[in-house]
């Protein structure tokens, strides 16, 4: 049970993760929007150091459900470091009051029907960072293709504290 | 032509149907999140009693539209079973002033192109329920895979009164 | 550069872009909610005068992109058209102060990757529209099937000045 006192900063420090930098747009948009106290970021691969650490379908004949969760774990990271760049830093985070909504895709072997395990790597992912405040509605799909053949794409909607 | 002054109890008897108890989550996640007037949920399957109804792609060689309409209807149903449970019960679902968007995603056969149809098991369901307060903004869309083989997944956005 | 100052009409006559009819429904649902300061709007298909102009899957074996960033622009196109209607008109659009999300679905070939190049359609010309207000997040997904056989799909979210 995550202590709901403790920052997070210093429980991305326990998990041992290095916030990375805002991840780069792949096109003509931003990747994150503020409204009111609302911050929604793009879609989220699983990049590092700007390349993609996991392409192709997960289930039978591709990779195994435990690496498409490693995978959404690394898109929901970068989900934080653009919502940490929207708030000034990695110190911003500690205003996240709540994660609302977390879309997740995860690109499918013919036959593939465990998605929810694999998004389960960005979800335990949020709820270790964030506690209580880090249980969100979430919605689970299927892609046929992702850009540039990523395995996961994930987009996140936080609430902030002014 | 639905009566706005009717109750959305006294609808729901008339259609015959019971409020199921809040659909459990898949993974670590939660049905529903209310962020000032508004609640999130997730994503909704054709379940009952626990069990998926329909499984399988609608489409040529699959399931007929007819039937996806049913199970999209059912997800419908449990988005408000969460939705209901988030309000306290049934009678919370009084407070509903607005369904502001349905993201329905339908298990589709190569070649099938009627996602809409199978959709509006869920709108004219929710049409039914909630009256002009029930219409809604939708994306209907056509996916490879699902959770556990769903057939239909579908997302509600809503405003509640205080 | 876009001139912030610079109408949104004066800026749709100088692309040469006249604003369709708000799009029908194709279900039971409607084209645009408004909710406090947000209109969502529906899934738009690349449809003009009521036809689609591109079905079928971009990609390998398919349509080239560019022919997908043309149905991905109409669909904002359409999008436009649905808000305009909501805000009373052309000159509604003025009162839009920020794109927030845009979530596209490209009916991909085997294959097909750059989903990104298509919705770069669609956000190039939203940047056109509202300069620096029309930066938005964006998803930018393979569809495996899309109502009707369309190329391309997509809903956006604005804010909007009282």
């Amino acid at each position: 049970m995550a202590d709901k006192r403790k920052s997070v900063t210093a429980r991305l420090a326990e998990l041992g993760v290095a916030l990375p930098p805002c991840p780069a747009p792949l096109g003509a948009y931003v990747p994150t929007v503020r409204d009111g106290g609302l911050i929604y970021t793009s879609g989220m691969l699983p990049m590092a150091d700007g390349v993609l650490t996991l392409t192709g379908p997960v289930g039978p004949g591709g990779h195994p459900a435990e690496r498409g969760a490693e995978a959404a774990r690394l898109c929901a990271l970068n989900a934080l470091a653009a919502i940490a760049a929207e708030l000034g830093g990695v110190e911003g985070l500690e205003r996240v009051a709540r994660v609302i909504q977390v879309t997740g895709h995860v690109l499918s072997a013919p036959g593939f029907a465990d998605q929810p395990q694999v998004l389960n790597g960005a979800s335990d992912f949020l709820f270790q960072v964030f506690g209580e405040r880090g249980r969100h509605t979430r919605m689970a799909l299927g892609a046929a293709a992702l850009p540039r053949g990523a395995s996961v794409e994930l987009a996140v909607v936080v609430r902030v504290e002014p």
